[in-house]
């Protein structure tokens, strides 16, 4: 029997930063033979996901709950090397859920093939993957965009804040990003035009909040949560749209107040809402190809910030949780053969 | 020149409870006589809204701006001693903003003529007025009742409270209200036929929500905010509803915070809605004969807290703020003639 390297859960993170120690290396994990219905992949790229840290805590009730010392969950393409599976053969591409180790064996029902170039394979975990389509999803039935519109993005330079961003510039809105360092902000205003970016590290939010969106936000998308929700709940306009796409300032032991200012979805009559990628399944494949064409036209940009090695992954999750990446973090564990 | 007694705002409550020194007693303001367009009028009943403390704050940015020694403004039933507006003669009853005082001279304009028994008069400021209609169009575009849905109404036993449970249970919602003491609890279970009363004072709503609701809510109203609001987003079912009408804790200098659980919005795919009443003005009046009817018919019940006598002003809304109340607080001022 062969074996992989592996990292397992070691402790949950609840309500506390993410520590080297809650993880735990295995050198030599045995892979079995696939059994019939399944293939055994090598694993080539891991998506980096805000929501692995719930997956870790069992925070969020619609993920499959982890245990201790189960394998790290984690999206991700991978190869087929060995197959029982009707329709996979040794070669294929396969996307799904893979975890964090250099090989596995999978149920082929749980893995939809995926074909192209790498970088056509990497773009299926961002753009084309679970963070544009979210961004996609989010902005098309709850955002709302409108010509005219301010929209109003956090963690702007991340995966879905800038695929967001663009998307609400295509639609015809003014477009005001907010992200951690000069860097994220030249990138949001030279590179995806954006209208303004305000780094919340440097600047006076509320100052260049009131300059940048003086007629206040129509859309807020938020990615982050904590004060700086509140800071911009105070300034939404008459029936704003607020998607709230995720916390990740809730991450952090010290946030755990909810927004303050979440009255003023009364006075502004304005609405906040949720959603889960998943129930949006049916539309995945218009989407991406919508995306695609956006891409291909040149109105679209992406990034994507790839770190190697799959020892590196505690580390470069951690990455995500500093606000450390531009774009899609992924890890590229191997090429493909 | 004729005078009335009046109270004044004389100091600002934000962010601490009200006193009786925010007001000031005036016994002898003058009232001039109408100018043309205007009329004079006798108050006969006023509203006692929570929304009267944000006014006093110029907390809601929706009502008129109001200054430290302004009349204190309240909405009420009145009737016309003296005239120089056309469509308006003595005697004729008008409802509006009219203050706390005896008598006033208001712009006709800004009046509506309102006709019927000092019974059918009351009910204009409560159950067919302001805070029944409230109840109907929160629920109506928010609340989305759908037979077999699972409403919680947090207080309950007020005056929007109440209807908006009993309008949920002619929708075929399994309706449950929480509110403070066991008698408001009898009325709401054995009156007002709600399937199940919580009484946050003594019970353990946690405890008592699990069996009351075990399959989550469906459609929350909050009129309240603060802890309690949290515990209840900690419990909402897939797409609920959740219907922000009011936030009375947050009134009180101790509950600053927003609701932590906010983000159960996102794992429920929830929808989190304010409205302001007056933005469905023109379906006021089929609102009104459609709950006239239910009243007519037997299917919804109100009830007023009727309070005596412009002194007690200040008092009497303090006991709103205490759930002192069951149902609509209206302070009377006069008879009609």
């Amino acid at each position: 029997m062969s074996t992989t390297r592996e990292w397992r859960i070691a402790a949950r993170p609840t309500g506390r930063d993410l520590r080297p120690e809650d993880f735990s290396w295995r050198a030599d994990a045995p892979v079995p033979g696939p059994a019939p219905g399944q293939v055994r992949v090598r694993i080539l790229f891991l998506s980096c996901d805000p929501a692995q840290k719930g997956w870790m805590e069992n925070a969020d009730g619609y993920a499959a709950p982890t245990s201790v010392g189960d394998v790290m969950p984690a999206f991700g393409i991978a190869q087929v090397i060995a197959s029982r599976a009707e329709g996979f053969a040794p070669g294929d591409c396969v996307q799904g859920a893979l975890g964090w180790r250099d090989e596995a064996v999978l149920d082929a029902a749980a893995l939809e093939k995926v074909t192209g170039s790498p970088t056509a394979l990497r773009a299926r975990l961002g753009v084309l993957g679970g963070t544009g389509l979210t961004a996609w999803f989010g902005l098309k039935t709850i955002g709302l965009p409108f010509p005219g519109d301010t929209l109003v993005v956090t963690g702007a330079a991340g995966a879905v804040g800038s695929i967001a961003g663009q998307l609400g510039r295509i639609a015809g809105c003014r477009v005001v990003g907010i992200a951690g360092g000069p860097e994220k902000c030249r990138w949001l205003t030279e590179e995806l035009g954006f209208d303004a970016a305000i780094d919340y590290r440097a600047d006076d939010v509320k100052a260049r909040l009131a300059a940048a969106a003086p007629g206040g936000i129509d859309i807020l998308w938020d990615n982050v949560g904590g004060p700086l929700l509140d800071t911009l709940l105070a300034r939404i306009a008459m029936q704003a749209r607020i998607v709230i796409c995720g916390g990740i300032a809730r991450y952090e032991q010290t946030v755990r107040d909810g927004p303050a200012n979440y009255f003023n979805i009364v006075f502004r009559r304005a609405t906040m809402q949720g959603f889960i990628l998943g129930d949006h399944a049916p539309g995945f494949g218009e989407a991406r190809r919508r995306i695609a064409a956006l891409i291909d036209g040149g109105a679209l940009r992406y990034r994507e910030d790839v770190a190697e090695g799959l020892e590196t992954a505690p580390h470069t999750l951690m990455r995500l949780f500093r606000g450390d990446n531009i774009g899609k973090l992924i890890l590229k564990v191997a090429d493909p053969r």
